[in-house]
């Protein structure tokens, strides 16, 4: 590929601030999460929530995913709506959405997590009044406190899944979010004291004659060891296909950064900086500070909810554009309504952001 | 007004998260802020960034003010067509949205505030090539250093937009940002000092020949100060009309809390905390922490970017409602699609956030 900033100076956004992908380097990185799961028979199931884009998760099942996960109900209607016809809700469903997921059922293959005897009364009832089976998985809490039951209690639910009409038992779920962005050596200590928890759970549900047909988990950071491990049959990975900041900076993963933000600058009156048209609204604060990738060498400092200083201006004049790569994907992705994709010749193509709306 | 926990008691929300607006509250915030402006005959033009709602908007303008402030192009394009005709955005403008905001100016009064002689030459060629007429003002930095000429500059670029055809020199903006959420004994220093700066700006301007048609600026924390000082025509608040945490914490505003974001608890695993389905994508991190109103007593902590937690539980159970107060309105209204607006009985309405995409 060629350079970084020799592509993004043939970029030219209608708009700004505009978040833009470099499409060679996500092909990139959808061909190589996808080559590294065939490899070992691990089906991929890339998580909707981070790029809410139905046209991308259609790339994404195009290349070999089995369908998306969501981490809300109205992403799973967007991206059915959309033609995507096999998604997982990864987090635990409010009553509301029920009625919902069981309607979105009649139309495409849909699963969802469950932590309590409450919701699966809720979604069998739901399933049941709308004619349609819910996939059930059991959520495990690997020790993050979200949501899920303890590995040891996976049983008593898993039966219940079992038992009840309009649900499908169909297997676990345990996603290690706290796992994702520790350091290589953290990580694989983590991950291997967790794995074998994870492994004497599953054994557990076997014996019981509660075997789940899949065991879905997994993320971008620990998405080697997921495989390496044998015990995930489905892998939930969302970063991978643009990368921000946060995992960038690890080191170890064969993922290129493929999202930036073209911001414009909309004022020069200091020696000390420039402004740009980037703030709270465009960027989101959440994790690692936001990088600047040109000019090189420039930092970003937020001042206030639509404008950022670039410190020092580099060389940035008004009314020339400025490029930063996203600290955190998922929560930026969430403050903007389209992706402009960009082909190495600086040629852009707009794809909504779709799955931002809540609901349809 | 009934106590909130009681109204907030019988809404029920058809998704969650949502944020609801108590309408009697907004109400009387917008009547307590125009009924202010209207008796010292200050013209009032309220803040389109922070609820990005041309609804409101235009329930705004129904009250008596004369428009509406943007911060981006793509609000005011949505709110002139949505109806509103008389609309001023108070930040510099990129080069790509003067010909966009030209093309709006055929169809309302648009304005647009300028720090520099080559944003003057790019509004100017715009609105020629449109076959229009954009009024401008000359941003004046109250030292923030986020854009705006320094106060004595103002002369300079003020007899180049009543050079410059296209243009209808309009009047200078000072909006003290830097100044609205001051404590109210550092608030009043900070004011006067700023205050005296700026009327000396308006008296060298008027003796250059170049009086200020409008000098608009100030905002809900000074709002009071603004419309004593006798030098504002125009008032830019925005936050009165629905406040949150950051402004209500000052104490010494007139105005009553009106939004609160409805979540749903998803998880109840732990007797420490629940879980609700409201994260760093509900709620936007930047100013003070959310405000949990009910259950009362506990407090709220991110659980990442769809989930938080309730500390402690406060009785509240898995599938209810728990209610939050947002720490800063104006990034977090920009993560949502839809207020729904409750009467004091809990029925709801859904006005869009509209304003919330980028363009047309």
């Amino acid at each position: 590929m060629q350079p970084l900033a020799d592509v993004l100076g043939l970029v030219n956004p209608p708009i700004t601030p505009a978040l833009v992908i470099r499409r060679a380097a996500m092909l990139a990185n959808l061909a190589a999460m996808q080559t590294a799961c065939d490899a070992k028979g691990v089906r991929l199931r890339p998580h909707g929530k981070m790029h809410k884009c139905s046209r991308l998760g259609k790339l994404q099942v195009a290349g070999g995913a089995i369908g998306l996960c969501c981490q809300t109900v109205g992403e799973a209607e967007t991206y059915v709506h959309a033609g995507i016809n096999d998604v997982l809700v990864t987090a635990p469903v409010p009553p509301w959405g029920w009625p919902r997921l069981a309607a979105l059922a009649r139309l495409a293959h849909v699963g969802a997590v469950l932590d309590s005897a409450v919701q699966a009364r809720e979604a069998s009832v739901a399933a049941l009044a709308a004619g349609a089976v819910l996939d059930a998985y059991v959520d495990i809490d690997p020790g993050m406190g979200r949501a899920g039951v303890a590995a040891d209690q996976a049983g008593a639910l898993a039966q219940l899944l079992v038992d009840l009409p309009g649900l499908h038992y169909a297997g676990v779920q345990a996603y290690c979010g706290h796992h994702q962005h520790l350091l290589p050596a953290e990580r694989v200590a983590a991950h291997a004291a967790w794995t074998d928890r994870l492994r004497g759970a599953v054994h557990d549900l076997r014996s019981a004659g509660l075997a789940p047909p899949q065991v879905t988990g997994g993320g971008t950071g620990t998405a080697a060891m997921d495989l390496a491990a044998g015990v995930y049959t489905e892998i939930q990975a969302g970063s991978y296909a643009l990368m921000d900041v946060e995992y960038g900076d690890l080191g170890d993963l064969p993922f290129a950064p493929a999202l930036f933000l073209a911001a414009s600058v909309v004022s020069a009156q200091h020696a000390s900086h420039v402004t740009c048209d980037a703030g709270h609204k465009a960027l989101h604060p959440n994790g690692p500070a936001q990088r600047v990738v040109v000019p090189a060498g420039s930092g970003y400092r937020p001042m206030g909810d639509e404008h950022g200083a670039i410190i020092p201006p580099g060389g940035a004049v008004e009314g020339g554009i400025v490029w930063l790569q996203p600290g955190h994907v998922d929560p930026t992705v969430a403050l903007h309504d389209a992706f402009f994709v960009a082909d190495e010749d600086g040629a852009l193509e707009r794809w909504a952001i779709d799955a931002r709306r809540s609901s349809l």
